[in-house]
C-alpha cells in the first residue's frame, strides 16, 4: 500500500494499531516470541481494513517490533523491551501523569518555587536537633558506624515507634515491626509480599499520586473509591469490594494526602466491616500522623492486625534526607516481610534509624512539633485567604497539616495552569495526578509551607489567565 | 478412605500432592478461583491411585486450602497467601538455604564469630573518616539534612564515580548513573526494569547466595553456569545461553564471591561475544573493586553500555550502616530505572551519599585501602596455613578480597559443619547455599578479616568431628 494513497483517517487508524500493540509489548501482555493475530484476525480485532492491518503490521516488522515467519505469521520479537511503567495501564498525558509532581518537585532547581510538593522546606524542619544527632553518632560505637542491620532493624528504634503506637491505640511490640528505608518502600514490600500482577487494589480518588505509580510497577488492577469529607465513600467502598474482589485497599486515615481530611470514626467502622466481610487487606499510610492536633481514629486500632497493616516515615516532620521508614503487622508475616527485604535491598540503613532514634528522644523534637503546628495553621490561613482572593476555594478546611485541597474559578483547568506556572519556575500539583478517575481537573494541591513568597500568587494569577 | 487402613507408602503420596499443591499455590502457578484437575486427572497426573487423590483433596478442603463446589469440583481458595520466597523453586533445606547466611550474619549476637559472613569487622573500616564526615555533615547547609534526593541522586557523587569507573576503563557520564541505596537494590531495580515472572536469568554456580534470593523474588528462571578459576565456564556459558535462551546474565568481574578468583581477559572476550551473539544484558556486580590490588578486566570496560550494566557499592569498604549504591546503565534506559526507583522508594539517601562522598575525599580513605590490602593478604596467609592444619584446603588461591573458598577433607558435609558451628556461636558459609545445583556439599567460604579469633578453629575442628 502507497502511503500517498492513504487518507488521513488511514494513517490514524495505522498508528493507533501500531500504539496498541507497542503498549501491550511494554505492558508485557504481548511477551517475545507470542504469535500477533492474522492480517485478517487483527483486522477484525481492530476494526479496520485488512489493508490498514497489513501497513502496520508492515511498519512494526520494519522497526524490528515484531518479526514475519513465512507461512506461520507474525511474532513479536527478541526480548520484551525494558519495563516502562508510564507506559502501564492507560495511556497518560507525561504532563499530569502520576509522576508528574514527583519529578518535578524532586528534580526542581534551588530558585524554584514548590507549592505543589509534598513536604516541608528545609527551615521548617528540626534541623538544630539533626545536627545534634549527627554529633552525637560521630562518637558512637565502631559498630553502629559500620554494621549492616539486624533483619528487623534497630530493636531500640522498634521500641521506641511500639510505644508511639499506643499512644493511638495501636498495640504493636517490637517484633511486630520491621524497619523499611522509607514509607514507600514499605508499601512495596508489602505489595510484593501480598498481591501478584492482576490483582486488584483499591485506592481514593483523590489519593497520594505515588500510590498510583507503586501500583503500576505491580501491575496491579487499580480502583478508585470516591472520597468524601469524612473518608471514604462506605457505600461505593462496598459495592466496589463487592465487584472486584480487591486483595487491597491502600489509604491515609489521618490527615488524608490530597484532601487534609481527617477519617470519621463512623465512616471507619463501617469501612472495616467491609473489609472483613470482603476478605481484605488494609495498608493504612500514616506518614502524616505527627502533623495531627487532635488524633482521628487508626484502622489498625479499631481492626487490630488481622487485617490491618499499618505503616509510617520520617520523612515529612523530621528529614527526607534520612530514609527511614517501618511496618507494624501480624506477627506470623514478619518472617516472610523480613526475607523479602534481604532478598531486595540487604539491609536496611542503620546509621539512618541511629539518627531518627537519636532525634526522637531530644527534647526539643516535641518542642519542635509543637511549633510546627502553630507555624501551619497561620500558613493554613494565610494561605487560604490569599488563595480565595484569586478564586481558589478550599474544598474543605482541614484541622491541620499541609495540605489544602482546592477547587479552581469555573472552567479552569488545572494541568494547564500547572504548565503554565512550570514555564514561571513555580511547581504545582494539578488534581488530575491524585485522581485516577481524571475527574480532578478543575482542582488542585497547594502546600500551605511551601507558599510564603508573594510569587507564588503572582505566577499562579499568571498562569490562570494565559 | 480411613487413615488406619494406609500403608506408610500412601502416606508419603498423600503429602506429596497436598505439598505440590501447596508450593504450587506458594508460587502463584495455581491462582485463587483456578480449577484443580478432577480426581482422576489428577491421579493420572501424580502418579497416584484415585483414592490417595481423593484423600489429598480431603484434607486441602479441610485446612482450607482449596475448597469444592458440588458438581463443578476443586477450586483453589480465596485469596493466595501471601509470598513466601523461602517456597518458590525446588523445595530448600532452611538450614542451608541462600537465606541461611544473610539470616544467621544478620541476626548474629555480638560475641558470636562469623567467618561465614561477608564484611569486615568494625575495625577494619575507615571509622576515622567517617567520624569526621558525620562532623563536617553536622555543619552542612538544613537542605543536605532534610531534603529529598533528585531523581538520579547527588551530582557530586555521579561525577567523582564517573572519575573512578574511569580508572578501569569504563566511560560512564555522572547522566549515566542512578544512586541507589545499596548494590542489592541496584540489581533489584534493573531486575523490575529488565525481567518479568519466567524469565530465565544465567548466574554462577557458585555465586553470592542472595542473587538466588533476588531472583526467587522476581520469580525468575535460574540456570547456573559452572564457574572456573578463571571466569565462567566459556563453553557451558555458550551452550546455556543457546538452550534457555536467557535475558540476563548476572556476576561479579573483579574478585568474584564466593571464589574469591578474578576473569581472565580471554575469557571476558569470549562471553561478551556469546553475550552479543545470543541478545543478552550482562550485570556486573563490582563492588569488591576497592580489594583488588592488581585491576582485573571489566565487562562494562570490554563492551561497553549496550549490553552491560555495571553497579558497586560502599558497604565492604567504607560502611554498610550508610547504604549506598549504583547502576551505571546505556543512556536511554536512565529514566524507565529513575522512574520505578521514585514509585518504589520515592527517593534515595541524600544524607547518606553526602557521606560517601565526604569520605571518599578525604585524603585518609585511600591511605585507610592500602592498609587494608596488606592486612588482608596478611590475613588470608596465615588463614590459609590454620585451614590446612586442619585439612581444609584453597580450591584457589585469590590475588587479593576477603575470601577463601576452600575443600573440606573428604567425606565431610559443610552443611552439617555449619550446623555444629552456629550452636557454639560460630557461623560458618557452607557451599551450597552459592550453588544453584547443590553440589558444593565439600566447600566452604571463609572470610579472611573474620579468621583471628582462635576460637574459630578450634570451633571448626570440634564440628567436623561430630
Amino acid at each position: 500500500m502507497d502511503i500517498a494513497t492513504q487518507t488521513p483517517e488511514t494513517h490514524t487508524f495505522i498508528d493507533h494499531v501500531m500504539a496498541t500493540i507497542r503498549a501491550r509489548i511494554a505492558a508485557r501482555s504481548l511477551l517475545p516470541g507470542d504469535r500477533l493475530p492474522s492480517i485478517r484476525g487483527g483486522a477484525r480485532q481492530f476494526g479496520v481494513s485488512n489493508s490498514t492491518m497489513v501497513e502496520a503490521y508492515d511498519r512494526l516488522v520494519a522497526d524490528g517490533t515484531i518479526s514475519s515467519r513465512r507461512g506461520s505469521g507474525f511474532f513479536v520479537s527478541g526480548h520484551t523491551a525494558p519495563l516502562s511503567i508510564a507506559q502501564i495501564g492507560p495511556k497518560l498525558d507525561r504532563a499530569i501523569d502520576p509522576f508528574w509532581v514527583s519529578r518535578q518537585s524532586l528534580d526542581a532547581r534551588p530558585e524554584m518555587l514548590k507549592p505543589g510538593c509534598g513536604w516541608l522546606p528545609p527551615d521548617w524542619m528540626p534541623t538544630a536537633a539533626i545536627r545534634r544527632a549527627l554529633r552525637n553518632i560521630s562518637r558512637s560505637k565502631d559498630t553502629i558506624l559500620t554494621d549492616y542491620a539486624p533483619p528487623l532493624g534497630l530493636m531500640a528504634l522498634r521500641q521506641l515507634l511500639s510505644r508511639r503506637m499506643a499512644g493511638y491505640g495501636i498495640e504493636a511490640g517490637p517484633d511486630q515491626i520491621v524497619l523499611t528505608d522509607s514509607g514507600t518502600q514499605a508499601i512495596d514490600l508489602l505489595c510484593r509480599f501480598l498481591i501478584k500482577p492482576g490483582d486488584t487494589v483499591l485506592i481514593d480518588d483523590p489519593c497520594y499520586f505515588n500510590f498510583q505509580a507503586l501500583l503500576r510497577a505491580h501491575r496491579a488492577n487499580i480502583i478508585g473509591v470516591p472520597f468524601t469529607p469524612i473518608g471514604p465513600d462506605v457505600d461505593a467502598f462496598a459495592r466496589l469490594a463487592a465487584i472486584h474482589n480487591p486483595r487491597l485497599y491502600i489509604t491515609n486515615s489521618g490527615l488524608h494526602n490530597p484532601t487534609g481530611t481527617s477519617l470519621s470514626p463512623m465512616v471507619a467502622h463501617r469501612i472495616l466491616k467491609t473489609v472483613e466481610e470482603n476478605d481484605l487487606i488494609v495498608i493504612e499510610d500514616d506518614i502524616f500522623a505527627d502533623f495531627e492536633t487532635s488524633p482521628s481514629p487508626r484502622y489498625a486500632a479499631l481492626g487490630g492486625f488481622d487485617r490491618i497493616i499499618h505503616i509510617g516515615s520520617f520523612s515529612k516532620t523530621l528529614s527526607a534526607s534520612v530514609r527511614c521508614g517501618y511496618i507494624a503487622t501480624r506477627p506470623d508475616w514478619i518472617d516472610g516481610i523480613a526475607d523479602l527485604k534481604i532478598a531486595t535491598g540487604f539491609s536496611g540503613a542503620n546509621l539512618s534509624a541511629e539518627l531518627v532514634l537519636s532525634v526522637l528522644k531530644d527534647g526539643t523534637y516535641r518542642r519542635h512539633m509543637e511549633n510546627l503546628h502553630a507555624r501551619l495553621s497561620r500558613a493554613m490561613d494565610v494561605t487560604q485567604t490569599r488563595l480565595k482572593s484569586l478564586g481558589i476555594t478550599p474544598v474543605i478546611t482541614p484541622d491541620a497539616g499541609i495540605f489544602l485541597w482546592c477547587r479552581l474559578p469555573d472552567g479552569i483547568d488545572a494541568a494547564i495552569v500547572a504548565r503554565n506556572a512550570l514555564v514561571d519556575g513555580v511547581v504545582l500539583a494539578p488534581g488530575n495526578v491524585f485522581s485516577i478517575s481524571q475527574s480532578a481537573n478543575n482542582l488542585m494541591r497547594f502546600n500551605v509551607a511551601q507558599c510564603a513568597d508573594d510569587h507564588v500568587f503572582d505566577i499562579l494569577a499568571r498562569a490562570m489567565q494565559t
